[in-house]
């Protein structure tokens, strides 16, 4: 295979031929750039994933990092793959030049992240989270505190965290009990334990930022409560170099099922009495503070699930494209030459599902992008109001339904490769261990469900909804009125499945008027993955619409295009019939859950 | 929780509530077994289960078994637990008395083997794949063969293994190249490649005794060509002590993603020319044995996978009653005490789907072996014909049904922990690990889609078939006539997917005629799924009138038959109408896969 980490065809064809992404250079931020600078930072992710991340990504996975009460241990790997990463300034590709950054559009920086990811989620966590903590502090912090952590992370010199759960407070965010106690010179004492912290404790970087939600003595109980906190491992001086330990303990480390080469900890913060503490941001503003980032957070997590289905959906081929085993059916004569996997209708059926799971969420997760970008830099208010609420809407589609479709895609990516599939001497079972995390972290499954129907359907008055669906109808209507031909039919499936969006919503509206909010939001896990699949078939649409109006310079474009056209086909024929199962679910507010006493389970 | 491995209240309830097991004591061949004989057993192999089985079950999957180059190692408690097992003489459940067996009914034997598998499957294997390579003996070889393997086997001095599949001949079996030379004294020198040989080297048992499939020098190709071997690892005297070492060289272990406890081994067959092998049964009858044990065998495959689901599901259930975490939708006052998981919809959701999956799967695996016994013993000879044909169409469906569903079960059971569920200090994701392995072996889920509509449908012009749909239909019809009357929806259901199925299978015979064989089949994995469906909304519905008409004795009683209840409604609204789905997309032949070329992939 040319990338075993994406197709960079289908790349090209998403950034800049569906997508467009090259108008984002008409914008002032991003004016010193183009298509040239644009390759040139996703060249060099692809080069250094390929080169540094991509090898010892089952050495990660097999020799996970150990703690020996004392020192954290991981294979020499992966420091030296962080270090090159670092040094290509990837890690602050989004950032302002004056900051030392590349000033790319999100877009461009989402699509880098995605590749490091899809060579090496567990070796690539540690700058994942290092971007996160920065950018909270960049956003939030003050002068100071950006003066005295930023260009260090920036440069990959201190890697940063981000402390959330606690073990009664892990969905349910307002019960964490963490204190911060006021200091006279200004600074806080931290105490309390966290735990799934990510990237804790290590010895990869000279220091750990870890960002930290605690409550004031006087804080009000529940999300109200909470206020962030820098926490650095070792204290940093004004110059810049490092002052005493703090008093963070790294209690044990987690060992997970994947994504096992970033360390999983248990941190005890402030078990000596003696752990310092900075706020970022006002009293009470943590949940705040931390929402501002979910977006990008859940589209990083979103991409990510797509990147792994993406490295077993292109394995699976190639591996289904050289094995031969079994004949045709009514084949009768055994002499005749085995025939490839590939050529068998089901294991067709197999690659074609994947391909449509990971090309469509590859998709989405790059159009959630570019509302990022737009909602930021878009000349026009009403267009960056309007990208401002397709992507509220769209932030718990892009975190699960690819955490949901791209796991199913590594399985079937296992199936393909059969008993081989199951071993790890093949790729495959570790694309699916990895993944299994992502329905889980940065808010569940359940808990983006409930984002999407009990807040963002609701919010405005239904303005976030209304925009997407006329969005989405639009691409239709389009259809209709200048082609291409060939996608008619899915367009008129399209503007079905958005009717049935819209009576399905509706009637759940009359639910929630009667104010049983738990009757209305039952089945709202239906609801998302209903809407997931539309917004699915929108951008498969999208796409078909694209591939059917190019013309193909060569073969391989040409077979390109039309694998465009079967995967799209495949998502029409397929998969968005599934709404109106979930539909009629919902039509009738599906209550066995709600009829059933726990006992009785 | 009372059990790890099955709830007992729920076994009871299927043996001799719903299947009335107890009916097998009338016939001759059980005449000195009753109840009481039955539960020993069972009671037996749970206490093995859960004394010497469990608790090693983590430790197994940790420390798998390795190999120096010259012994394979594995944990203590393997042969610890083996051993015990074995003293029980529950590997000869299912024997003749007068083969110092227990005589008792399949499906007793079957429980007692499911149990086992739910408490460790790693471990278990060794004994599974011991019974299935006696039987073989028992019934293809000659008496001389069955007096010198099989008294050894049945007391777990060796332990068998089935040596099928070579790397270029997984799923297409026909394409073996292993040869068998015969030679003056009437054994075979075998020589050839062997692969995902379980339990195929280790120190566990005093020898192996492989049933290898091998080609004769001038046998036919094809799996017309396929004769059945005994090639023990150690000659074996007639006096039944070992005689010299067979060449049967172990050449790897293969490491897993799941099911690690049990080697998976790729051993060279007649390295140096010297491998003696014994024929059973006749030559080219290699495939037909096999195949004479295959329902069994795959009824085994099929209620291993209901029972690391079930062990899933006790798993979250438990977590779900205990862990608190979040509050009511709508509930502002963060000082209120956080909820039950149990007690959110969407948990109690989790734990419905996966009840009706693993109590569904169980229900069904159980009736299997019900059938096994009616077509072996039944005294009435039409009623031992229709077992045959319903067992024939329906062990495709338990071997795949659950490998699917209960698999989708673990997956449920890690999200129900969340954090905890991704990580190994928790059981379910090993039950998620160790079950992906079943849609794979044993014939992978295509095998299963292609072995049912390609031939059992159609076998004997669709007397199979018939005969299963009449058997459900009856069931509904009862319903009417009988009550009960909360049963009645649900029975209405069952018809009208009886005719979808009727009217699908019709509709799809038409392509048949056609002749176009790929396009016949090209949505076999549909059927499959469908079929499978259907059978289980079945199996829910007796659940369902049983538990009805049942009178609880005690409070914990009614609990146990709502939770029947529930689960049935359950399966009936949310489960069923995917069938619909299925349905339209087979009578439409959908062909997106047969109109895909390879090169666009």
């Amino acid at each position: 295979m040319n990338s075993p980490i994406v197709n960079r065809r289908d790349l090209d064809f998403l950034l800049y031929e569906l997508l467009d992404v090259e108008r984002l250079t008409e914008r002032e931020r991003y004016a010193e750039h183009n298509r040239e600078t644009f390759d040139a930072a996703i060249e060099t992710a692809h080069r250094v994933a390929v080169d540094h991340l991509y090898p010892h990504n089952r050495k990660n996975d097999l020799q996970e990092p150990e703690f020996d009460g004392d020192t954290v241990t991981t294979i020499p790997e992966v420091k030296q793959a962080l270090d090159v990463y670092c040094d290509t300034g990837l890690i602050a590709a989004a950032q302002d030049f004056d900051r030392g950054g590349m000033q790319l559009p999100a877009t461009i920086a989402q699509t880098c992240t995605a590749i490091a990811k899809g060579a090496n989620v567990g070796t690539f966590a540690y700058i994942g989270l290092t971007v996160a903590a920065t950018n909270l502090i960049l956003a939030h912090g003050s002068d100071e505190q950006i003066e005295r952590y930023t260009p260090h992370m920036l440069s990959g010199r201190f890697f940063g965290t981000m402390c959330l759960s606690e073990p009664q407070a892990g969905s349910s965010l307002g019960d964490l009990r963490t204190r911060a106690t006021p200091q006279d010179d200004g600074s806080y004492r931290i105490q309390g334990n966290k735990i799934w912290i990510s990237a804790g404790d290590h010895e990869l970087s000279e220091n750990i930022v870890h960002m930290v939600l605690a409550r004031l003595p006087d804080a009000p109980p529940g999300v109200k409560g909470i206020s962030l906190f820098i926490v650095p491992k070792y204290l940093v001086n004004d110059d810049g170099s490092l002052g005493r330990r703090n008093d963070v303990k790294l209690a044990g480390l987690i060992h997970k099922m994947g994504y096992r080469g970033t360390t999983s900890t248990m941190l005890n913060f402030g078990e000596s009495g003696d752990c310092v503490g900075y706020m970022v941001g006002g009293p009470g503003d943590g949940l705040k503070c931390m929402f501002h980032m979910m977006n990008e957070a859940r589209i990083g997590v979103g991409l990510g699930a797509v990147m792994l289905g993406y490295g077993g959906y292109l394995h699976s081929r190639d591996y289904a494209l050289e094995r031969r085993q079994g004949r045709a059916p009514g084949e009768k004569d055994p002499t005749t030459p085995q025939r490839l996997l590939a050529e068998h209708a089901d294991v067709r059926r197999m690659l074609l599902a994947q391909k449509s799971y990971v090309e469509g969420g590859l998709a989405l997760g790059l159009y959630c992008a570019t509302l990022v970008d737009d909602e930021r830099t878009h000349p026009d208010a009403s267009a960056r109001a309007d990208a401002a609420r397709q992507l509220a809407i769209l932030t718990p589609i892009i975190k699960s339904w690819p955490s949901d479709y791209c796991l199913r895609a590594n399985d079937l990516a296992i199936q393909i490769l059969g008993g081989y599939g199951y071993t790890r001497e093949y790729p495959v079972e570790q694309y699916f261990r990895d993944n299994r995390l992502n329905p889980i972290h940065e808010g569940t499954h359940g808990i983006q469900a409930q984002d999407l129907l009990g807040r963002k359907v609701r919010q405005e008055d239904g303005a976030a909804f209304r925009c997407l669906v006329d969005a989405m109808r639009r691409t239709a209507d389009d259809v209709d009125r200048s082609g291409p031909a060939a996608m008619a039919g899915h367009a008129d499936a399209l503007r079905r499945a958005l009717d049935t969006l819209c009576d399905t919503t509706q009637a759940l509206a009359t639910v929630a008027e009667t104010g049983d909010q738990e009757r209305y939001l039952a089945n709202a896990s239906y609801y998302l993955e209903m809407t997931g699949h539309i917004v699915m078939a929108w951008l498969w649409l999208r796409q078909g619409i694209t591939a059917a109006d190019a013309t193909p310079a060569t073969d391989d474009d040409r077979a390109f295009y039309q694998g465009k056209l079967a995967a799209c086909r495949y998502f029409f024929n397929v998969e968005l019939p599934k709404v109106h199962y979930h539909a009629d679910l919902l039509r009738q507010v599906e209550d066995t859950p709600l009829t059933t006493e726990p006992a009785w389970l």
